[in-house]
Order: C-alpha cells, then structure tokens, then sequence
C-alpha cells in the first residue's frame, strides 16, 4: 500500500489496481482467520512419510527455539551412519540451550540385534520421559522414534498415554520417523507427510554431506 | 551381533533368530543399493505442498552444511511477518559461512503492492545468481521462490535456464514454497512434497516461536 495508493492512485493501471484489490481481500480474509487464533500451547507435531525433511525440519524447529533462547533438546532413537552435523553443530554452539542423546546403535538393519535395540530404544524412552516432564524445556525433538515405535521396541500405548497425560501444558514435542502409528497420528496437533516425488538415490546419487547428513 | 551370537548362540530365542536373519538381508539389500551411488553431483532440490516444513527442512540442511564448514547462502523471497528466528540465528552465530539476504517484503497479501513485489523478487534473483555463480558456495536457499514465481514475480524460463545451464556442477540449490512449477520438478534431483495432514491453526491455535517462527 505504498505510492500509488497514498498520492495517485488515479495513475494506477487497471492490472495493479485488481491485484490490489484482490490482495486486499486476501490480506482481510487471513487477518481475520488469524484473529480468531489466540490460544498457545504446547503441540505434538508428527513429521511422518517416506520423503525427506522430516528430521530436518525438526532440526530445524530446534534450531528456531535455540534462536528465540526457549531450551530444547532433542532424543535420537535410531542413529544413522550419517547424522553427525546436527549433533556437532548442536553440542558445540548450543550446549547450554539444547541437550542432546544419541540413544539408538544405527539404523536396526545395521545392528541385527532386537535386544540390543530395544535396549537402546528404552533407554532412549526413559531420558525423553525426563526430558519432557522437564516444564523448563520447551520443545522435545523425539527423531525417528517413529520406527522404535513400529518395530515395537517401545510400547506404543504407553508412550501415547505418555504424551496425553503427563506433557506439560506448554511444551512442544516433535516426533519424526516414517509410519507414524495412525494412534499418534490421532493424537497429534500438527501433523505433515513428506511424501517422495523424486530422489537422487534412483540416478545412483550417494548421501552427501548438506543434504543427507 | 553382540553376546548371544558371540557366546550362547544356542540359547537365542526363536523370534530373535529370525529378527537376526531378516535384518541381515535388509543390511545386506542395503549395501548393495547404497553400493551403487557413487557419485556426488550438486543438487537442485524441491520443497513443496501445502504442508508444514518446507523452509524448516531447507534451514535444517543449510545448518547441516554449516556444521560441515561449507559456505552456503540464503535469500528469502517472500519475507513472512515472524520467520525472523532463522536470521538471527545464521546472521549472530554463523556470519562468516552463511550469507543471508531477506528480499521479500512481507507476504504479497500484506504489500497489496505488485510492482514492489517484483522489484524485490527481482532483486532477490540478482542476487542468487551471483550466489549460485560463486563455486566456493556450496548450497543455496531460495526460500518460497515458488510463490515468486507462482505470482510471475520472475520470470520462470529464466529462473529455469539459469538452474540448468549456470549453476556449478557441485552446488546444492534448494527452492521452496508451495506450488511448484511442473517444469521445476522435471528439472530437480530431489522433490518433497510436504503434505497437510492436521494443522493446530484450524483448532484456534495461533503460531508459535520454535514451530512457526
């Protein structure tokens, strides 16, 4: 709403003037909409389906908590080969604002080993437990627990009794990993499916450093 | 493959005897697709759909390639009202590997100002071009450049050309927002599609530091 419309809207052509009709009516049709959202809270926030982004984009909501100076962490139940920068950067320049536990052995067909696993995966469940009821903590990135879940090396009724019952009010809790159980999913605040259109790895592309880890 | 099979295979149960072998074979199907993908090539990468995620997950690999010292770049077209924690976050702690550019001047529902739009998607591209040139930048953000070019805020064939005939064989671009050109995903490596499953806002809950901003 600049020039044109404070000294000479006369001068306008007849495109601009419809665009500006038009966003006008856009811009008063989401302020509204907007208005009517007052509420805070805490969410759960699945990041599920078989495309990318979904441990990035936690990363990511991590990472705008750390710069709004809100204390965070994040619980990885299944540690890939390859997801080193996200701790690196996460422990060496935001330690006192995010904690960090890489609980899982690798993905478990790397590790061949259901008890190890679950082991892994309890332990995991523990310190995010802790993590959680933590009121001082404001966002919890659960990564990948998604496939702890679906291997069942966690009991998912308790894990969503859990996050019903004894969250606190405020805190945001991310959970990532494909075949988000549809319980979790009914649960859920928020909930997006990246879904795969296209991926390197079919041209014979490897991981590379940036992109996948 | 820890205690049971080094010691006292023969008392491994059943269930973990199978668990064992069919992990076995994923590892074993695993390697040698991943085998395969040798090659390294930068990247043209989309983040589109209507869902959540899309400029969380291209932040999330911008921070990955901080972690791993690679410089990189942003420029934002469409600068939201509250997308501020990202900046302040690259521009105080990150300044001397991320360079970061905020074009946009605010959604084009709040300028209602079309040729002021353009000017900044404008502006905006000029400057990614040169990003992109500069080979010792290894990734690009273009964040929401879809909706620039959804509102022919630039040229797409141009946009397009220059992605296919400028860019450095190993620099990663990513472009996001939603609606994505057809003939953008034809050209990319990699595409997600972020899809809405459940969004608080329809429940009256507004956004909020660490998910939205």
């Amino acid at each position: 709403m600049t020039s044109e419309n404070d000294s000479a809207p006369e001068e306008k052509p007849d495109d601009l003037a419809r665009h500006a009709t038009k966003m006008a009516k856009k811009k008063a049709a989401r302020d509204k909409i907007m208005a009517g959202k007052s509420g805070e809270k805490g969410l759960i926030i699945v990041h599920t389906g078989s495309g990318k982004g979904k441990s990035s984009s936690g990363f990511g909501m991590i990472l705008r908590c750390i710069a709004h100076e809100m204390p965070c962490a994040v619980v990885q139940f299944i540690k890939g080969a390859w997801d080193t920068g996200e701790r690196r950067l996460l422990t060496t320049h935001f330690g006192d604002l995010c904690q960090f536990y890489a609980m899982g052995e690798g993905f478990t067909w790397e590790t061949q080993d259901r008890e190890r696993d679950v082991a892994a995966a309890k332990a995991g469940w523990e310190k995010a437990k802790e993590l959680i009821r933590n009121p001082e903590i404001r966002m919890v990135l659960l990564d990948e627990i998604n496939i702890a879940l679906r291997y069942d090396y966690l009991d998912r009724d308790e894990v969503l009794a859990f996050l019903r019952d004894e969250k606190p009010e405020m805190t945001h809790v991310v959970l990532t990993g494909r075949n988000a159980a549809p319980e979790l999913i009914e649960l859920a605040d928020l909930v997006t499916e990246m879904g795969q259109i296209k991926h390197p790895f079919r041209s014979g592309i490897k991981g590379q450093a940036g992109v996948e880890f």
